[in-house]
């Protein structure tokens, strides 16, 4: 499932906020039209994100646009994912952000598969597995992180079963992961957030399985708001919980999680579901992100080999 | 704020299906009528469905049904609530059924306010109190229960601020704790439920409360789906977590939580949002409750003092 790829100098893409209703596949030709979809997230997942960037950069050089303005321009949609810093950074510094640009595609594409073969080694036949947001095939240029070992496992004839949160406020679980698990065929069942602690108690869940918008040098990592949660809710019911993402996910200039800018997004997106208020008006808080402790995690799924997280090989 | 009564031998209550958007006050004359208000949940809170049932028992009576017939009836609606089962088969017992309705209303009320009374002491000026779903006004007669000690504080002079989790899927804590916050003047900020660990971590939260549904012998307590997860987070943080409700609301024949039946209500609660799925046509799970140790909770506050849950006086 190709989820964004250039064509005709144009970055076409699934347009992921009319998902699950609609699979429409929208056309950018500038880069104001890049930076929108990522700030609209008609794009979103860290490594697509990057990729987008990397695109969009493309799209700067193609256009004749100043690169260091179209850089700026890209960077500043969302604070919080490492790999779009990384991928405009690596496009600006090219002599041919065009050809670089193909290029972290193909590398990306290339460790999502190798994620996948590595992390499926965790998934035993009938395993039941819990996930939270949208690592999946939607939130890359296509396999996914967290879900690439899924669809890997799956794929190798394994009976496997996907517990997905919903991943409130905008419902990427639900919205996203649904689908796509639906599309690739493999039996899962959704949830709430809210309910994954009590699934951990009642149900034997194998393990937890999460993607990473950034992981710092210690081993900590943001990835959606509730990942925390899950995390603790994980290590209290001892279900293996573990991070699945690209090494240049890794920002070594971090020492620890704290140094991580969190992105708050608009109070309506909790307080809105489908257009309609769920509250009286009122304040609320959205943080997009959090992060989880080093210590709570059993592992780090990368393209290189699953690392402890307090292990993590220091570039 | 009134949420049921008696009046001209008819039930009238505020139908919280309707809420936030309209308080509208139903009127029901039927036995048949009163118990769909509880299954349809226009009336919900365990202690609010307890006076709602002994209503249904005064209007079978008034309208010369079958006592048994009735109380079968009502007990059938939901099967979590021990308030309901104990309301009806006190007026099932009494030679006066509508006496008898009207003094477990009285009761009920005058429970609240002295849970308020105790239960304020917890709450010093300034602080942040985190509740989940409702066990407020709305969920009782009057006053609340979790809710009773926030406005006790209140009404007292002190500063409070509550972070009300949405509680999916049936979003009580979004509708009906921010409506009557909000009615009360109480300050406050909505968030949803996979929030409330990130925030125990980055805000200072000084305790939580919530509500019980059916509380057993050993001090283990069914309360709303996600109370929980709660919990749990909670006592990772250090965060004292306390669960208020009437003394009637524990269970003695019931030594532990394994032994209370939880509800499942219809899967589409989870995937559709004001009317709208929020995924593909899939499986979801819905449990409408959980069950939380006694461990997890730093006491018991009942409107005859506040019990560390491993020591509730046996009856």
């Amino acid at each position: 499932m190709r989820t964004l790829w250039l064509e005709d100098s144009k970055l076409k893409m699934v347009d992921q906020t009319l998902l699950p209703h609609e699979k429409k596949i929208i056309e950018l030709s500038t880069v104001e039209q890049v930076a929108a979809s990522i700030k609209t997230m008609q794009v979103r997942g860290a490594p697509a994100i990057g990729v987008a960037g990397a695109y969009g950069m493309a799209i700067a050089k193609l256009t004749g646009c100043d690169l260091k303005k179209a850089a700026a321009l890209l960077t500043s949609t969302r604070p919080t994912a490492y790999n779009l810093f990384y991928a405009v950074d690596r496009c600006l510094k090219s002599k041919d952000p065009v050809k670089e640009a193909a290029q972290i595609n193909t590398e990306e594409l290339g460790r999502c598969k190798k994620i996948g073969e590595v992390g499926s080694k965790l998934i035993n036949d009938g395993c039941k597995i819990l996930t939270h947001c949208n690592a999946g095939a939607l939130a890359c240029p296509d396999y996914g992180t967290a879900l690439a070992p899924v669809y890997h496992a799956h794929a190798s004839g394994k009976k496997v079963h996907v517990y997905a949160d919903e991943t409130r406020p905008r419902l990427q679980g639900a919205k996203l992961t649904c689908f796509e698990l639906k599309e690739h065929g493999v039996p899962f069942t959704l949830i709430t957030d809210n309910m994954a602690a009590y699934l951990m108690k009642t149900q034997k869940i194998d393990l937890a399985i999460v993607g990473a918008d950034r992981i710092t040098a210690n081993g900590d990592f943001a990835n959606k708001i509730g990942t925390y949660s899950l995390a603790i809710n994980a290590s209290y019911h001892k279900v293996p919980f573990y991070v699945a993402a690209p090494f240049s996910t890794i920002d070594f200039s971090l020492t620890s999680g704290d140094q991580i800018k969190i992105e708050e997004r608009p109070p309506d997106e909790v307080r809105i579901i489908n257009g309609k208020p769920i509250s009286v008006e009122c304040n609320a808080w959205n943080p997009s992100f959090d992060v989880t402790p080093a210590k709570l995690a059993a592992g780090i799924i990368t393209e290189k080999g699953i690392f402890k997280p307090s292990g993590l090989p220091q570039e």
